[in-house]
């Protein structure tokens, strides 16, 4: 594994995720320091052949790159403002969750004290960790990135997007949405089809299947409208919609399941009708998200 | 193509799926006899090879296997109920979109007139048809699916979803239903990305990754929970993602993008944390859209 030309790595923050980012870097043959507030999380990693550190600064002093994953930012400025010198001239990556805001607070923090920062966000639990297919978003620094990309591979697939450090969290979120909206939709249908008796293993693959599909495609098309402004409704227009989504509210309502999620994706298609894009694609409606 | 070996195949409706459906079958060599009330969408296809019948009746006896797609129910027993003696011994695949109900009402009229009835739905465009790929619902009697599958092969990829005629509406539904929830949280998160200035080109192709993989992985995991009604939140809890959720509700607050959906989502978890699912997965959020 080449362990001696791979750089050393330091990770501060042994939770679920950390202890896995931590394993992922000592299984690619890196030089692993780790430290945790409670230190017995440290002791499976050792086993493994992690150097455990006694202090957030023996941490920090044992490689250039150090990587970052506790509960929220607080709690890490809690574990590296009293280390700021040693931190100097180190990379710091902030892998722990948090707004936007925050990110570009600790990036104004290490920018003043002479850090390297790239702020990132975990696009997946801690067993996907390591795999090349789970997207790691990082922004900020971008010679900090390109320095450092070999060890951050280790990690997962590694995508920069940008030189504020807010983007990765502004992502972060932005999927997070989409995660739990497509959640909402897939567990509403599984409802409708499971009340005349189909099983969620049966209705899933079909799900699936239509996500990556006919789903997949109408995005991509539809992104290019949204940055267009254009929204030519040659497939389906939002009144085609209108009408279509009444027969899931119905048979929904017929079968007792809940209907808040529809009944608010056809209020929202109403307004962007209202808006006067009835005869648009369902891209539109984008314009009455925005804000006015 | 040896179209001597092909079924013949009537389509009534040349709208723009019935002239697609009527186009695919054209293509792969099957004597295509087509009606429609305006006689003038017909001609493309009598170009195309396809015979013109002047009336519904001519158009029912040219062929074993009828294939409808008009607006709507209403208007399908508007052309059939005239000519059902006709039908009577023949299939009708009913690729009319409607409510479960009313695909039971179409099943019920044809079994009482001896017409061997198929329901429906394409889950496709026009542009779509004739795509292995693209996923065509089937249900209602077993055996014309089984006849006339090679037929039905010609327009998309055949699933039979079961013997009770409503199943391919009602799946139609709950995947439409899961389109447009993908729909509204992607926009969302297309619209939080744009207002610090990422295009919704750059977006898309992550949000697609995302859906296609970790989100993909959830569901599938999910689904086994949901059939054995056990939620185990090993991955991520339904409490972590509540407090999740509030980076998404600030950052879009402060970007000026509406809100409603992820409220929406925030509010659905909150009730199933009152109902005992804190420290559950996800998939449990379908305990509260069910019938209570
Ligand atoms: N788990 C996931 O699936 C996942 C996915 C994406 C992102 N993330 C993010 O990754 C971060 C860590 O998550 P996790 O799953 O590892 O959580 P976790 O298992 O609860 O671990 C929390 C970590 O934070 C440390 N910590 C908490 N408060 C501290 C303080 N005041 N000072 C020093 N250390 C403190 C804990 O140390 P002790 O051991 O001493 O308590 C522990 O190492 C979070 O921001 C989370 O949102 C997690
Ligand atoms: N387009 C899609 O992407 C799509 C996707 C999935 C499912 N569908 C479903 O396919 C069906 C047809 O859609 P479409 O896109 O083809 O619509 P369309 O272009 O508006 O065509 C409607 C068809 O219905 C006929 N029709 C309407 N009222 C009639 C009546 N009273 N008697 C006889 N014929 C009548 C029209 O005949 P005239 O030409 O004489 O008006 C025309 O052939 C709908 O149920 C739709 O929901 C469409």
């Amino acid at each position: 594994m080449n362990a001696e030309r791979r750089t050393p790595v330091t990770v501060i923050g042994l939770g679920n995720m950390g202890a896995a980012l931590a394993a992922a870097l000592l299984e690619r043959g890196h030089e692993t320091t780790v430290w945790n507030r409670t230190p017995a999380k440290a002791a499976a990693l050792a086993a493994r052949g992690a150097r455990v550190a006694a202090t957030p600064a023996e941490a920090v002093a044992s490689s250039d790159l150090v990587i970052a994953c506790v509960l929220d930012h607080d709690a890490l400025h809690t574990v590296v403002d009293p280390v700021v010198a040693t931190l100097a001239g180190r990379t710091l990556v902030n892998l722990t969750t948090g707004s936007p805001e925050q990110a570009e607070e600790f990036a104004a923090w290490a920018a003043a004290h002479g850090v390297d920062y790239l702020d990132g966000a975990v696009m997946t639990t801690p067993p996907g960790v390591g795999s090349p297919e789970m997207m790691f978003l990082y922004s900020g620094l971008r010679t900090a990135f390109d320095t450092h990309r070999p060890a951050l591979e280790a990690l997962g697939d590694p995508l920069f997007l940008g030189a504020d450090a807010g983007l990765a969290s502004l992502y972060d979120v932005a999927l997070l949405g989409l995660m739990w909206a497509a959640f909402g939709g897939w567990l509403h249908g599984t409802a409708l089809v499971g009340a005349d008796g189909a099983k969620a293993t049966e209705f899933a693959p079909l799900a699936l299947r239509w996500l990556g599909g006919a789903v997949n495609a109408f995005i991509t098309r539809y992104a290019a409208q949204v940055d267009e402004g254009r929204y030519p409704g040659d497939d389906a227009t939002v009144d085609v919609q209108i009408a279509a989504i009444d027969h899931l509210i119905h048979a929904a309502a017929d079968r007792g399941v809940d209907n808040a999620l529809p009944r608010l994706l056809k209020a929202t298609m109403e307004r962007t009708h209202a808006a006067g894009h009835g005869g648009d694609s369902f891209a539109s409606v984008i314009e009455v998200l925005r804000k006015p």
